[in-house]
């Protein structure tokens, strides 16, 4: 599927003029659409609520468009949750999947009434230091181990990963939060990222489904959600099919239908952590040619760099790369797109083929709005870069000011160095 | 060779008393002991001069200890001029060693008379295009190309990486900018990362004496200047042979002897810019174990994640761990010990033999001097961390504060949220 860009040039060309680049744009008309198509298809389900992981755009304008649409936050962290409280979620809008968690954040978690995930058995213990008590709902994450294959060949290994309870773990744990005076219960499983597959969900639910009846015949513990998680994936690349929501919807309600209805479980409700679905791709880094090189190979330096988006430098990830105004023009050059962070790895493209690009050229780097800015750092010193949301109506706004020096300092504001930087504290 | 670390579990406990873990810890007697070290290696050349590579760790207080041993900083970026001028560097210790460099940190550079180092052929246009001249002292950085290999085995690619200029490009740029007006040249190459080998600086001296020779020959340009770069490596592995700089600096020292002197350039200074060298073993990540995890696999969770060490989530990086008051016990267990992340892989040892690890027990994570909280993120809404330094009188001070809530949202002080989590503006 061709990728085209959500913005017309000449609209960048005006944001530019006010914001220099590298900059973040998001799209709300298709956040908005994307989210009502979400609704859509889990509709059939009416406790269902999607809960958009916050790690992966942490920008309250962006969310808050998610939550007209219903939708809670997953937080992982104490930030997390202080800006879920701070955009008016209350606690049924918010998981606390966490791993490894301070003792504090589950009191914060608690003290704003979010619904709190257990990662491991262990943490029933913890959860009772932190707060005197077990709340009266619950979740739990289970791990099932082993591989976990689609037919399409995509696989993870859920055997590898931290995260989760064993299925001895999760039955001995729901004995002992109903004993503790849990009233309901919840279970929670990522067992594969990024899948671009209709089908993992419905498997992933078929797993679930079954395990939450025998859950429920075992203990008696009344299950009242079930948290498919993330990993509902996005086409980064241009040949790959994308998923289709409505299909992965009813995919889940069938098997919904076969094993939850019939063991009497027809009113469990269905979550889900889509982060990457339902902000990914409505999200593009765009960035300007300052520099080309002819060298062992030919490069085009960008003002953006890693700081602005890891995902190629951390995981080699493919992100599509489109050269505003030259959408049409043959894909005749081969380039390694770079940043300028001293750092080999540092590259958006290697081996791109891509229209002759010259300085000053627009690039517009796609599918950023999900682990894009949040994954940022300040290596090198380089700094964060705006946030514009492209509003439905055409406008724009600035929804994240770029870092300064004075922010990127902060930390040694008591120093003799930042007086002199900036002035006396 | 038995990795030790630099402080004692009395001293630590002590410091977590005033500064919740984690934290980055700095032994200010080992990083003299080594500055001292280098200054004597070197000392046969009397313009020597170590740049300490600001990226590696942009703490005014540690680089400020290395300024006592006459060393400068290699800047890659605008902050990082900024620190350095700061911090009182005067333009014979500043570098600025950027590539795909926007033009404002040029002219930045240049305001503060710092050594630029050109890392293309087209920079001799973006230089005049910022200054409007070309200043009459600069660096040119080299790629040789193909491979660059040493006798153990260890090998890195210049081909592929983006920084330098071709042989071909250096003459001519040497040509123009001779006639432009420059007077004292420099040549910069950086050929392989972290090599723990006494025979990289001696063979990469050799390339780049031979080459100086021939480019003063031939365009009769006085080079005044030979940077080394970095790539002098630590042993991160206890079974790794260490460097031995007086070794090293004896090998440059035969080599300029052999090459340099007897073509009439004994007056060539030699630079290096050995971040990971002069920092990475007087620093160390202090966490304490918050959870075991017991499911495929025996998991230490830790209060530092990948956030406060970026180096094995993005590279496998290998980062020795000790545990603190078990220096001498059996390691007959095998952990991944692992951070709080919601992110695979964010785990600072997989599979990795310990003694057994108890909730509360202090892990120190060694060589985390460079690259180590430079590299930090702030990926799940995570905060920074304190920087501590151990004082040669055994005294601590706190050299950089943790970062706070208020600072991760500081990008959204106009916004609602951050009103209402902060009070008004």
């Amino acid at each position: 599927m061709k990728k085209t860009p959500f913005v017309t040039k000449e609209k960048l060309e005006e944001i530019i003029r006010d914001v220099p680049t590298p900059f973040h744009i998001y799209d709300e008309k298709g956040i908005r659409k994307n989210a009502q198509a979400v609704k859509e298809a889990f509709a059939w389900n009416p406790g269902f609520r999607e809960y958009f992981a916050v790690k992966a755009t942490p920008t309250p304008a962006l969310i808050k468009i998610l939550k007209e649409y219903d939708c809670g936050c997953d937080c992982s962290s104490m930030t997390e949750l202080m800006l879920s409280e701070a955009m008016g979620f209350d606690g049924d809008h918010i998981m606390f999947s966490s791993n490894d968690t301070p003792l504090t954040e589950y009191k914060k978690a608690n003290d704003i009434h979010a619904i709190i995930n257990l990662d491991d058995f262990t943490s029933i213990a913890d959860i009772e230091e932190a707060l005197g008590y077990v709340p009266k709902r619950i979740c739990c994450r289970y791990n099932p181990g082993g591989l976990f294959e689609l037919s399409n060949g995509i696989m993870d290994n859920p055997g590898d990963s931290k995260y989760g309870m064993t299925t001895d773990q999760l039955f001995q744990a729901f004995r002992i939060l109903k004993e503790k005076g849990v009233e309901e219960f919840g279970i929670h499983a990522f067992l594969a990222s990024n899948t671009v597959t209709n089908e993992y969900y419905p498997k992933l639910a078929e797993v679930l489904f079954n395990l939450a009846v025998k859950l429920q015949n075992v203990t008696g513990a009344h299950i009242g959600f079930i948290n498919l998680s993330g990993g509902v994936g996005i086409p980064y690349k241009p040949w790959e099919e994308p998923n289709d929501i409505h299909v992965i919807g009813e995919g889940v309600h069938k098997v919904y239908d076969k094993i939850l209805v019939p063991a009497g479980m027809g009113d469990v409700k269905i979550f889900t952590e889509m982060g990457r679905f339902m902000m990914g791709p409505y999200g593009a880094l765009v960035t300007r040619a300052i520099h080309e090189k002819h060298i062992y190979k030919e490069y085009i330096g960008v003002d953006a760099c890693a700081v602005n988006l890891m995902r190629p430098a951390m995981y080699g990830a493919y992100h599509h790369i489109t050269v505003m105004g030259k959408e049409n023009a043959e894909c005749d050059h081969k380039y390694d797109i770079v940043g300028s962070l001293c750092e080999n790895n540092d590259k958006f493209a290697i081996d791109r083929m891509l229209p002759e690009i010259k300085k000053g050229d627009i690039l517009y780097i796609h599918d950023t709005g999900a682990h894009g800015f949040s994954m940022g750092y300040n290596y090198n010193g380089k700094l964060w870069s705006a946030e514009i949301l492209l509003k439905a109506d055409g406008s724009y706004e600035m929804i994240r000011r770029p870092e300064t020096p004075k922010d990127y300092f902060a930390t040694l504001d008591f120093t003799l160095e930042y007086r002199k930087m900036f002035g006396e504290k």
